[in-house]
């Protein structure tokens, strides 16, 4: 474990109490801050030291060619990546002739706080120079999730011990140097240089920048202006150069005197609009979080995160640890979508460029649950988004040779930037994935604009791509060579996981296109009931479990036995030749499909299948822990359940997959709330159905407490360890089951029912080494 | 059919009796002279106009980056390509004051001739400049068969008309100017000035030139001496640069007077030898080469080929274009290998940088068999570079985590060059088929140094290989994540081919590795033969036909109907994906395995699945059509056989994949040895049994005659339409099968026997539009 030793275990909030330069790039993600359209890194207030600068925009990127030593028809010629964009974090001070920076002098004291419920980060230090001039800072800093083009910073610096000259630098920097990139495919291309200047100007106090980006041809605007004090006489000054915005500002200072510096930086891209226009759009977004002010951003800020932890919040009593992660977690789902507003959601946020800044399946099966059943808008406008790029997808199905849309596997615009086709074009699945979340938005919500609107729209060009790649044949309805979720797996056939998933796309296609005015017949319609009625689902009779794909379970099983830690994660050390023919698992595929899918299942096949499953499995990819927590609490591994929850909170605090200085790993962030309301609360939602609940207390927890917003209902679920208790918080009565049983919930009526006992089975095994993460 | 209009059809030789520039690169490729270490594309003398320069030299290359844009483990971080060396083809002539070039002034007359029977490619030519002053030249060249590092050109000219001042200038040239490549992948990647001068000298009117490549560390040197002659008073002189050497000869020559010159050229190269070491090795062989002469070069260069044909000759009465192409294949297959002697046999030979001049399977399954039978110091040879290259598939089958040898699917050097590894690496095959040539080549010359040494050591690596890459189960011995020899898809498991191949490849390992003095233990033998035994050969039951690979047969039929012309091949305008998908065969695949492992299949199963096939094949690989004509005359579709072995023949004379401009189609031209001799002559060769023939009359022709060697014999096989008749014309006694009846042939004593007549049956179809080629 290489948990950082100076995190304080909080209930609301992760506090480092002392600063270790080596874990910079590592903390600069957890502290980041982002509202879904503007990310900053936890990067340090002077700029340096630093792990990886990082300011982001969502959906501001640059392309880069895609090289091929050997080339194929349909592969992508262009990526994107996205750019580190002009940095309005940066304060540096210089105390007499001596620049604050950690790495020298003494550094007395240093802590950073993130304060989830008030969504601001605060760092105090005090530092003596070289010199031994000292000086106490407190700079707390917020990106707004009320006025999203706005993010803002409260400097305030002091002396210690003696008067001093401070000059405060406060800065707008373009094109930052960056660190070199590693060879780790994971990792971002690190575009050098990304950023063109366009126009920049200084009027009065505010400075403006424009810079644009050669490849894309997006045009970014970015403005500060600051409001300043102290008890003493300023000298103010604004000047400005192609890469470099600055406010000087130089006073002196004695002990008890204190400069405050409150800077608001606003940030607006577009592709189309105008220099001026845009120039326009951000001053005036700078104006109004002027009026506002520090107090009354922070204000708004607190308002905004109360209302999504009335919805949101999960308790956990037993171990103050995984409460913290859960919370940490969802503090920062919620600051990658909640202002994304028809733009990605990023695998990694806005906390770091790590796999290019690209967006995958991890939006629609790992975030936005989450966000459909707490903050449903945020869930809309991400989809939104795939309704916008819908016409791309149409394309890109055309260029593939099939029908209506192939969305891509991973891209910043809706391009396909995936250049390596068996794990990229080949995870057909996502299409299905989209469709599966356009499914649970709307019947969790009963939008009937989005119903009549996007979600039939993205329904039915989904379920007609799968026409196109699936074939009708004596045995059933059959989609050959495609690559589902396990990446150790490619273009196989039949993957189950892809199949099931697009029988729930053409059943609800079906249903949605049912007697609309939309160009679809009742002969489409009716060959989409077809093929989801046939739909080929390979089973193993010999060995009496489903095989993820056709012909799986005959592979070869991967010599784990032979492995070290150091051979983890194999695809940086075996030949993706060697895991695609052996049976080797990197992440929860069949184990994920019966838990979208478990109708489709038995009882035993579910723990057949898990226990077969969870010998191959060896989580190489952070998306498999909370899956296996799910199905290992609905078959009856409550304590393995309980490890794999575990695992998926700590993902990132406890840097286990050794990447968190490239960002956080959003999904599995989710995934610690699905593991725990779909894992322990067994919270299964079939459109059409109660919402149904299986609750069972995590082993070590003396109380588990969760709410869920539904069909404008807010429900509290709190278990125990012999009862759970239902309480409709908001909203009219609804039916809902408790491990099966149907039960009608009403306001001021809370429904408590005992939890079944469940008789003691022997846990399956992990491959040696590959165990949940022990902590 | 885009036949070259101006070639005439003669037995020996291929003529060309006018210029088109616009077919001058394709022209290069059948004009090319090589002896396997040298090659020479015919270019004309004076450099330009030209299609494609190019002089090559075995086994010299560039190395290159290879880029992913997402990289693997395992994957090749450096390319190979063949690279065009100092070209000391060039003979440039001044006319007064005009340069001799086609395109300006008026080309009287232009004829090129290769003759089959002397190896010498003759060019004359009658052109006026635009001044009116006309020459006539005569240019002779040949790249020396017995005489291995040698080149030369007997060039002639003389004026026409009235008297003229020539100005004669024979060059070297290094890093000449090459045109701009194509995007198609089968091209070459063309590297520019490749060359490093290191140092060049003149002495006397010797010119040696020096340089090396600066990635793979190549030295190459080549030198040029002359013969000069004419009856007037003549001005000579040599000079160097960097990549230039010149010797410049001027006269006055009235009508009726000629200038002669003869250019003897050398080459050599090196990994480890010094300048100066290498510099006089190739000064000695131009001594050597000076002392023969011209006219003595030429008769070794005749006596070399009239050996060759006395073996290896087919004649063919009744299709005067046929039996011209058929000889022409085999001259350019001979040119090939010939004199490689430990180096690859690329798959265009030396005649253009088509696949970067890269070996693949086509040397052992296609070019090797021809030389075994008819040259097999030529097969032994190029299997001796295999065994070379033996470390390195050792370190790659290691890097793979493999036992044994994994041969690169493409090389120059011996290291793995291919950058898509499921077309790539994932072609297993490669190994059984360097095994399957070193089985006949064994069995064929029963040559013990080599079975106790290099062949066996082959087969045992290669049988490792296997052991490791397979796995025994309950249902048999598993190959799973192959690609076969059909392109069109990847990645599948229990290829019918590659099983049959590894089971041919196990059990003669076990042969040769049984009781000798090898690390092998009798386990080890014994786990050989057991796996051999237990191989799965996937069958499909329902529709009675071989899947090529497990679950092939249940795919989606390709919509043939909905293609055009246009449309191939398609792999240049559909993507992998689709192809990997859907029955859509390349190139012959379970079809090859019926003729390499005939005995794994009864009469009805062959004839079933290459029916079946047929219907799935669309040829975009010039190593289908002969495979075909094989089976298709096995089967009893004579007619189609016929068409396949045309269409194999005429591949480059036709140009028929419009690619002939890279390079010829060294296996395809082969293959049509193969066609008649294992097609129509119905040669089968099983070790341990005789040699057996089932020979039919190709439809169309009055008589095929082909010979064999064979264990020291040289078998004549003369077919007319209603018998076959063998005759021994060297060596002792041996037995031979006749439509499956044993005979004795002896010298002296020819054998006749009737060929049954077979029932007319109806023949296959193939995709709309993929018909055998129609002339």
């Amino acid at each position: 474990m290489i948990r950082h030793a100076a995190f304080d275990v909080l209930p609301w909030g992760l506090r480092e109490t002392s600063l270790d330069v080596d874990l910079l790039a590592q903390t600069e993600s957890v502290f980041a801050l982002a509202n879904g359209h503007i990310g900053w890194r936890g990067n340090l207030d002077e700029g340096e030291p630093h792990g990886l600068p990082g300011s982001y925009l969502n959906g501001v990127y640059e392309t880069r060619p895609l090289p091929y030593a050997e080339a194929g028809y349909g592969y992508p010629e262009s990526g994107q990546s996205m750019i580190n964009v002009t940095d309005g974090k940066l304060i540096r001070v210089l105390v007499d002739d001596e620049p604050f920076d950690v790495r020298y002098g003494e550094l007395r004291a240093h802590q950073r706080e993130l304060d989830f419920r008030t969504g601001i980060l605060t760092r105090t230090a005090e530092w003596a120079a070289p010199t031994g001039r000292a000086i106490r800072i407190r700079s707390q800093r917020l990106v707004s999730f009320s006025q999203r083009a706005i993010a803002a910073v409260c400097y305030d610096v002091e002396p210690v011990g003696g008067p001093i000259r401070v000059v405060v630098q406060s800065e707008l920097v373009a094109n930052q140097p960056m660190p070199q990139t590693s060879k780790d495919p994971r990792g971002g291309a690190g575009l050098d240089q990304p950023l063109v200047p366009d126009r920049s100007a200084v009027s009065g106090n505010r400075v403006n920048m424009v810079h644009y980006t050669k490849g894309s041809g997006l045009r970014v605007s970015v403005a500060m202006e600051h409001d300043i004090s102290a008890p003493v006489e300023l000298d103010i000054n604004s000047e400005y150069g192609e890469n470099l915005g600055r406010t000087t500002v130089c006073a002196v200072l004695r002990p008890g005197e204190r400069l405050r510096l409150v800077k608001y930086v606003a940030y607006g891209w577009s592709e189309r609009r105008s220099t001026p226009g845009l120039r326009a759009q951000v001053d005036a977004a700078l104006v109004a979080a002027r009026q506002t002010g520090w107090d009354g951003l922070c204000a708004e800020q607190a308002e905004f995160l109360k209302e999504f932890w009335d919805r949101a919040d999960v308790e956990l009593d037993g171990d103050p640890q995984v409460q913290q992660a859960v919370r940490f977690g969802l503090f920062h789902v919620l600051q990658a979508g909640a202002r994304a507003e028809r733009r990605a959601i990023p695998a990694k946020g806005l906390t770091g460029s790590g796999y290019d800044g690209h967006s995958f399946w991890d939006s629609e099966i790992f975030a936005l649950p989450v966000f459909t059943y707490t903050l449903p808008d945020a869930a809309r406008n991400a989809l939104l988004w795939r309704y916008d790029i819908l016409p791309q997808a149409q394309d890109r199905a055309k260029e593939l040779g099939l029908n209506g849309a192939a969305f891509p596997w991973r891209t910043i615009s809706g391009a396909e930037c995936s250049a390596y086709w068996p794990a990229g074009t080949g995870a057909f699945h996502i299409n299905a994935d989209i469709a599966d979340a356009v499914i649970r938005y709307l019947d969790a919500t009963d939008d009937e604009d989005f119903a009549q609107g996007p979600g039939r729209d993205l329904l039915i060009h989904t379920a007609r791509l799968w026409m196109s790649l699936g074939h009708d044949t004596d045995e059933g309805f059959r989609i050959d060579g495609v690559t589902g979720p396990d990446e150790y797996s490619a273009i196989a056939d039949n993957n189950v996981y892809t199949n099931l998933m697009a029988k729930r796309n053409l059943l609800a296609a079906a249903e949605k296109a049912t007697g609309t005015d939309t160009d679809v017949t009742a002969e489409e319609i009716a060959s989409w009931r077809r093929a989801a009625e046939r739909i080929v689902i390979p089973y193993d009779e010999r060995r009496r479990v489903h095989p993820q794909s056709e012909g799986f379970t005959d592979h070869q099983l991967w010599d784990f036995a032979a492995m070290t830690q150091d051979d983890y994660p194999l695809l940086l050390r075996y030949p993706y030749f060697d895991l695609y023919r052996k049976q080797v698992v990197k992440q929860a595929d069949l184990v994920l499909a019966m838990y979208l899918a478990g109708d489709e299942f038995t009882d035993e096949q579910k723990a057949r299948n898990f226990a077969y499953y969870e010998a191959l499995t060896v989580r190489d990819s952070s998306l498999s822990a909370c899956v296996q927590a799910v199905l290992a609490a609905e078959v009856g591994h409550a304590d393995l359940a309980r490890a794999y929850l575990d695992e998926a909170a700590l993902m990132d605090l406890d840097d286990l997959e050794h990447n968190t200085r490239d960002g956080l790993h959003i999904a599995s962030l989710a995934g610690a709330w699905l593991a725990l309301v779909a894992g322990f609360g067994g919270m299964r939602h079939r459109p059409g159905d109660p919402l149904a609940f299986a609750p069972i207390l995590p082993p070590g927890m003396t109380r588990l407490a969760f709410r869920v917003f539904f069909k404008g209902r807010l429900l509290n679920v709190e278990i125990t360890a012999d009862s759970a208790t239902y309480t409709l918080l908001e909203g009219k009565p609804i039916e809902l089951t408790h491990h099966g049983e149907t039960r009608t919930l009403d306001t001021g009526q809370p429904i408590s029912a005992p939890i079944p006992t469940r008789p003691k089975i022997p846990a399956p095994t992990q491959p040696p080494g590959r165990e949940p993460h022990q902590r």
